[in-house]
């Protein structure tokens, strides 16, 4: 089941070659066009009926959840639900009312009482999950490790609250905490920031943190950086990224790595015993 | 001492009321004109030698900090220090690194050490600290007041990093956390979330958390809202305000409860204890 960005290519492609017989479900208007490589149907937005009789005409097992959603659906996209929706509709509203994991969880329940089993992009395309030390780019200075320490500690604190994902510390100053925004323009505003004089720093300095909410099923929905969050780490001038190893893909992971060594950014991954040891 | 904004008429405006000899030394480029109807001296960043003087020759002993500064200082400030600042330079420069509350810090530490005594906002204003309870506009609806300790206990968990004062919540989703961006920022973003389809809801919901950080020194640097962060929060849809009684200052008080009840904005203050009774 994909949605935007280039993260379901990637995991359709090592399903492929990984010997499975591969089904891509694209949501219309957000999935990759290169995803229609693949056997492939497109869904509108409450379709929920089609998904789970495209999945039984299939006669797959396996369903992967994958890609971004820029856009949440609202109660205008009432008219595209299907009557296997429209069924469900009680249960979505109330849970649409509770944000987007709530969804997620109630659609989830769903296909498994249909025999379906949820897994992860990290099972079908473990190669995209971040190891522990460092990932890619320069050396991290002392200074940009204490930084990554600190956004981590930060990402996780707002983690805790099922806010965001991703926490921005220069100088050992949380300068940005992420919440409904999203991670990329979490980063662009810190651009704004430097630009208005709020921040200001000489050189590279600080660090983007990413990691997982405690409670988050990473089957569903895994923390994902790629080649643009490196870019726009970089234009706004801070040193690096640290993702939690383990629970973090890299998406575009030859990409995201010529990003890093490109714009001169280190990426790392911690395991959680502190920053990664170089 | 005053920066922007209009929280230093009012406590300027107070202290005379309660009798004390005024001297407003005012920074160029953030004091409020209005300022200038008091004793007054304006001087530049980095005129901590002036100031010291200024305040020696007026012979009072009590300091007050008051205003909002929106531009940090940087190092092409440097011109206009002057020898008192250029004597404590290194200790300076350190603390810039270190962010706002170190540079106030260190500041305060010279100005004790030549005998003069910090009092904070409300010892000479106290009528503008936040009592528990329901402060202006309508009754918290019973979602609002769940909304409203959602977002307290955001808004405290932030600045146990010490990163913001103030947390979104809207049916108990925490849509947006303040850093170094400030309030007012931290609330138009919601507006652009809710234009671009990130966050959406029906009616009048979620509510805008404030208070003080846990090691914050309350006479440097007390949190503030006004009617300007009221009117924010009526523009983007939220539904009312919850700030930490006894913590909390309400800058310019009459205005800032005409505009929560011009727009149907609720304003509590809680004690701690949880959502404020109402």
């Amino acid at each position: 089941l994909a949605a935007g960005g280039a993260l379901p290519v990637d995991v359709a492609s090592a399903a492929v070659a990984g010997g499975r017989k591969v089904l891509v479900i694209g949501l219309k208007g957000e999935a990759d066009e290169r995803l229609q490589a693949f056997p492939y149907a497109g869904v509108e937005w409450g379709q929920i009926g089609r998904i789970v009789q495209l999945m039984s005409d299939h006669g797959g097992r396996e369903v992967v959840f994958a890609g971004t959603v820029v856009r949440r659906p609202n109660f205008r996209a009432i008219g595209s639900l299907d009557m296997g929706a429209l069924r469900l509709l009680p249960r979505l509203v109330a849970a649409m009312v509770g944000g987007d994991d709530t969804v997620l969880g109630n659609f989830l329940k769903v296909i498994e009482e249909r025999g379906f089993e949820l897994v992860g992009v990290a099972d079908v395309a473990p190669d995209l999950v971040a190891v522990a030390g460092a990932v890619a780019g320069p050396r991290a200075s002392a200074a940009g490790l204490v930084d990554a320490g600190v956004a981590l500690t930060a990402a996780r604190a707002i983690g805790a609250l099922d806010s965001g994902q991703a926490a921005i510390v220069v100088n050992q100053r949380v300068v940005a905490l992420e919440a409904a925004e999203g991670t990329d323009s979490m980063i662009k505003r810190v651009g704004d920031l430097v630009a208005t004089g709020r921040v200001n720093w000489s050189g590279r300095a600080g660090v983007l943190a990413k990691c997982a909410k405690p409670g988050q099923d990473l089957r569903l929905d895994m923390p994902v950086i790629g080649p643009r969050t490196v870019e726009l780490v970089a234009e706004v001038g801070l040193a690096g990224v640290v993702v939690e190893a383990g629970r973090v893909i890299l998406a575009e992971r030859a990409q995201t790595i010529a990003a890093a060594e490109r714009t001169g950014t280190f990426v790392i991954a911690d395991d959680g015993g502190g920053p990664a040891d170089q």
